[in-house]
């Protein structure tokens, strides 16, 4: 990313990613002002140089929030509902009606690039959250838990390449597989959701969460966690597949921890890396 | 279809469809042996000339069934779980898991073909519900309410493009969309509570039920009923898409009243009708 000077902003939904995005920044030498649009977070809080909690629908005052504090960057990090953003917008200010209106009929993608491009003329740039984090993206392999058994090597393929056409589809990430049957898929439910509708319908299930073939790295790059684990372990799920070189690995070794605690393989299946958006010429 | 004698079997799972199929079949002179694998019903007990139910898994006794009674022809028709579907295999004779063995990983239709197989080398074929149903397809444009609105008509198209993807991935039927977002889609947990997991998401959202490309004609051909109007109407869903010439609508006067009462609008997309396999050369 390069020299970048200011305050940082991170625009956080739920769990873990915005606090350790906070505390990386923090640590190479970035002020950090941490915005929760949605639940709240005291190790956010903790994390951050200021944090406050406000939600999405105050566009107007999210923009004067970010330009009184001089903020040029902003990292969009966490889990956002898309039905609770929606609602929020809906019920906002008229900066917020209008961002709904420009994205009405779109997925996910279509609506942060819109999102990004009204920060942009404000003069926020939308940064990347690899810049920060990209040293936890995950190798190629079996990385926590035995090698998976031909038959779960089998429903790792078929999920990942249902999950490739989904997250293309602007669906979602996630989805649960047993016996070469698709279980669960996910939509606008969430991750932990999904995994526990189809994770419950029988033991020995294999979940995969995978990106968009063309996924922007600013948003929604796929991220694992412990609790990811937690939530397979809770409906006896055995395998979690994931991309590697394009999944966000929190907290890897605590991962690895509470895979092997519970009988659970996380591995991670051949992937072409995210590119860096700020590679890409003649894009804006 | 042609003249065919002898006992028609309707292997039934939940619903209205085999209770409509055995009362046509019987009006046509047929007599109907009804074996429900899955729930129970009276309107189907009543419907048919003799009603036996018998779990899935005890495939030894049903194939004993289907000779004794002398029957060439079998009917599949009705809601199966898939997750119940292996249960009952996996728990039930030998034949029944070896039978589950041949279709390791792989979808509904190859899971369905299997099974018509298996039935093929004891001398019974797998009919087509569309001998006895045909006029009962839906034809094209609006069948219930007030035409789309704009925004409703984006929707659908959204929702049709997407669930066609997820049929021809052998993963479900059933999207629901709002404001361009996907919402819910279906995998294992069945139409019904994918439209209410959806539809409770947000007022006024979009239901597309669509087929396969290539649908077999003797499976698990999208139907659409009262049932599925009323499940719309408990969340609040303002649309029903179907495909025209590709869906069998239950009950048609029904369906046509529940959506009017609830003020539900029931659209039937252009799509290619569906082939009867009878006419495709080469095909066994």
């Amino acid at each position: 990313m390069g020299a970048v000077n200011g305050t940082l902003a991170i625009l956080a939904g739920e769990g873990r990613l915005p606090v350790v995005l906070a505390a990386r920044a923090r640590a190479g030498g970035r002020r950090v002002l941490a915005i929760q649009v949605r639940g709240a977070s005291p190790q956010l809080a903790e994390a951050a140089d200021v944090y406050v909690r406000t939600p999405l629908g105050e566009v107007g005052r999210l923009l004067a929030l970010l330009q009184g504090e001089g903020v040029t960057e902003v990292l969009l990090a966490g889990r956002f509902s898309r039905a609770a953003v929606h609602g929020d917008l809906a019920g906002g200010d008229a900066a917020a009606r209008r961002l709904l209106e420009t994205v009405r009929d779109r997925g996910d993608q279509p609506f942060l690039s819109a999102v990004a491009s009204a920060l942009g003329r404000w003069g926020i740039r939308v940064g990347e959250q690899l810049a920060y984090v990209g040293d936890l993206l995950a190798p190629p392999g079996v990385l926590a838990g035995p090698p998976p058994a031909p038959e779960e090597a089998a429903d790792v393929q078929v999920a990942v390449r249902v999950a490739r056409h989904l997250a293309d589809l602007e669906v979602g990430q996630t989805v649960v597989v047993k016996g070469g049957a698709v279980l669960a898929v996910e939509a606008a439910e969430g991750t932990d959701e999904a995994i526990r509708r189809g994770g419950s319908m029988a033991p020995g299930a294999v979940v995969a969460k995978v990106g968009r073939t063309q996924q922007d790295p600013r948003f929604d790059v796929p991220t694992v966690g412990p609790d990811t684990v937690a939530t397979l372990a809770a409906v006896r799920a055995r395998v979690l597949a994931l991309e590697a070189h394009r999944t966000i690995l929190l907290d890897p070794a605590e991962v690895r921890h509470a895979a092997q605690a519970s009988g659970i393989t996380v591995v991670a299946v051949d992937a072409p890396p995210l590119r860096p958006r700020d590679a890409e010429a003649g894009r804006s």
